[in-house]
């Protein structure tokens, strides 16, 4: 499929971008952006009873030195949920993960495991075949707890180029390496969320420890994702794997996790476009001990979902911290709305505006776009003379006004420019004093570097 | 609000890409680019009964050189039709023009009068009074027909920066000027096509003859537009004016503009941004003589319908051909849905889509981002092993396919290099043998320059 002449005078004309242009073969050369290295995590605080793992395939031939295997596993079956991307166009593995989460109402789960160079999508009945194979090799390196029970018991999961077969003979064979080099120690954690990195310019890894109303247990939870748009060659995905020793009933689990997907993983926008592969998936196997989560009712459960949410937002803007060729990042703040999905919609909007992102980029304090953005948002409760835009400084200072009640504010330009030079910035888009509902999203500007980026053939 | 301090840094990262940058100023330093000229007419049919003229305002104090207000008249009172943005945020000309219209039942209207450099947005009362007061004051230089009736008679619209207020006493005294300037030479055409022009980087004019069944009379239309995408320094505006001798009476021009808009200008797109001042509105003079099309079901209404939609899809795809940065006029054909609205939101979702954009851009054959806008667009009927996807040549040679039926093919990449190397393409995306309706959209790439155009401070 690779149409691989760069056209001369195009490079020509990027020359001086190269700089942070990044590699095309997953995952890349291996080297960290200095920018970048304060969010990888150098220690962490794993869960009980579930080990991380990864080896070397060469899913993409170009891939001679990278890991590009990684394999999640507990030491016993648990409880596990998902949430798949909605795009009409699902990869095999999401089909076919889907299919097992169901069959088995989401108990008895061994492991994820993921391979990147290759996203088995658009690849006819031959893919689903490579995925159930996939995940039935890897149901073969443990023992089931229930004789007799042979359905499968792990979440497979891709990504990389689509429109092209796994090299699944080559996978397979090392499926029991990426076991055998299974771990719980830090490393091994970074080492799987290296593995399943395409375009990423960093591993993304987060852990912390939390307790829940009713217990004395303290419980772990530890993530890992990908992504940086959807990207090169074809599609790349974004993938979410958490693991907590917590113990939960699986449907409380799923439940949980669509809640806390919907304010995080599905709060960030880089370019708008939902890939066929986005997955997110998380296991609890309860090997912390304590009484299991299965009241919705439950403090319990509450305190686990909003502990669950706001680990899963860490978790998630580390893919907008990596947006490509992004040199912002920006939290979008819709307030006083009628609902949620009205805030959400306006906050999408503004995310999704090219002309929003690229004003940020040039450090433009154009509220006329924001403004703009959000009355095409499509939501019916927006009155013009109640809203009012702001930018809110990440340093506590006060807020810088742009738009008060539908009238233009005469802005202090020196310290709108002195904002707009900080990486983080805040939107707030005040819809109206009588609306109690808020959203947030985040996003990143548009660059030169962005359109370098995806503008290139693919290779 | 400006924000002037350009970032030295980034202006040395975007050298060289200067030459396709555009004038900030409207209407830039006049200069066409060469491979714009070819589609500015040289002449023209113009309709019967209608003149067009302009005048130097300096609505922007830096504009010392060019028209920037513009003065379309029929000789004769006249229907008239309008569709204005759908925006929660509408400017003051966009209220008042449409309560104008409503007033009048689109009946004795006399002329359009258009300033460029200050969009009447966000301005609150103050706004409202000044589009009125352009409105009344034009309506000076017209006598009446009606003694008594002394309801306004000028459609009013305004292009250009937001939150700030009309000069309108300088606008004002400018108006008899546009007003004794008025010809139906070509050149008077022209004039007024240059005065409404911001960021264009060509003037937009399109004229035609055409018959109608049951008549013998040759009727003419013509019609002008601006814009180029949302654009500096706050938000841009899709302006239309259209004028035909044809008779028909006011409700069924409102019919038939509707109609024709829904398939051409509400079917392009740039950026996916709507502005707060889009309007397109059409006059109709009778002037030409002949019986007035007063039936919806007669055969002249469905020849008028036809024949205004194909002259609106001219018109409105100009705006196209000078979007801001494009290298490439994209033509998105979805064919075989279930509904019109199906295939144009499938249509809009590749189209608005950066990652296609870009691709294009970079002469990328990437149809997974293509099947990826398709596969996320929000349409149900879409079956993805019935779904296909071609490059449609515009050299009438055999269509490149790239997915049949939900299967990648292998592609002639040499074929598909060169196909990319021109500035028309065309893609057409199948999505159901059982599906009859079709849309067409028509779009751009994203590249380097158009960053660098929506980046760029305001100035």
């Amino acid at each position: 499929m690779a149409l691989a002449r760069p056209n001369p005078r195009w490079l020509a004309r990027t020359r001086g971008l190269t700089s942070q242009v990044r590699a095309y073969s997953a995952p890349g050369d291996g080297t960290i952006p200095a920018s970048k290295k304060k969010y990888i995590p150098t220690s962490g605080t794993y869960p009980l009873g579930f080990k991380a793992g990864s080896a070397h395939v060469g899913v993409k031939a170009s891939n001679t030195r990278f890991d590009d295997l990684a394999l999640i596993a507990s030491d016993t079956p648990c409880a596990a949920a998902a949430v798949f991307t909605t795009n009409k166009f699902q990869a095999a593995p999401v089909t076919v993960s889907r299919d097992m989460l169901k069959k088995r109402s989401g108990n008895g789960i061994r492991a994820v495991v993921i391979n990147s160079g290759c996203a088995n999508a658009v690849t006819g009945k031959g893919g689903i075949q490579d995925a159930l194979r996939m995940g039935l090799e890897t149901d073969k390196c443990f023992e089931t707890s229930t004789p007799g029970d042979d359905a499968p018991r792990s979440i497979v999961m891709s990504t990389g180029v689509i429109g092209q077969r796994l090299p699944i003979d080559k996978i397979v064979s090392k499926i029991p390496s990426a076991h055998y080099n299974l771990g719980s120690s830090h490393d091994h954690w970074l080492g799987a969320a290296k593995a399943i990195c395409t375009t990423d310019t960093f591993p993304k890894l987060v852990s912390r420890t939390f307790t829940l109303p009713g217990s004395d247990k303290e419980y772990s939870i530890a993530g890992m994702t990908k992504g940086a748009g959807m990207i090169h060659p074809n599609m790349a995905t974004l993938l979410g794997i958490i693991c907590t020793d917590a113990p939960i009933s699986a449907p409380l689990l799923q439940s949980a996790l669509t809640a806390a997907v919907t304010k995080s993983f599905n709060s960030i926008s880089i370019d708008g476009d939902t890939s066929t592969n986005d997955t997110v998936a998380i296991l609890a196997n309860g090997a912390a001990g304590g009484q299991e989560i299965s009241s919705k009712d439950s403090e319990a459960y509450a305190a686990f979902e909003n502990m669950l949410t706001s680990f899963a937002i860490d978790l998630s803007t580390l893919v907008v911290r990596d947006g490509e060729g992004a040199t912002k990042f920006v939290t979008i703040r819709v307030t006083h709305a009628a609902s949620y999905s009205d805030a959400k919609r306006v906050a999408n909007s503004i995310a999704r505006s090219p002309l929003v992102k690229t004003a940020l980029y040039g450090k433009d304090a154009n509220w006329g776009r924001i403004l703009c953005a959000t009355g095409y948002a499509g939501v019916d409760s927006i009155i013009p003379e109640e809203t009012s835009v702001s930018f809110v400084p990440r340093d506590g200072s006060e807020r810088l006004k742009l738009l008060v009640k539908g009238e233009p504010e005469t802005v202090d330009e020196e310290r709108a420019g002195r904002l707009l030079e900080s990486e983080d910035l805040e939107i707030e888009v005040e819809l109206s004093e009588k609306g109690g509902e808020e959203a947030t999203v985040w996003t990143c500007d548009f660059s030169h570097e962005y359109v370098t980026i995806n503008g290139d053939y693919r290779t």
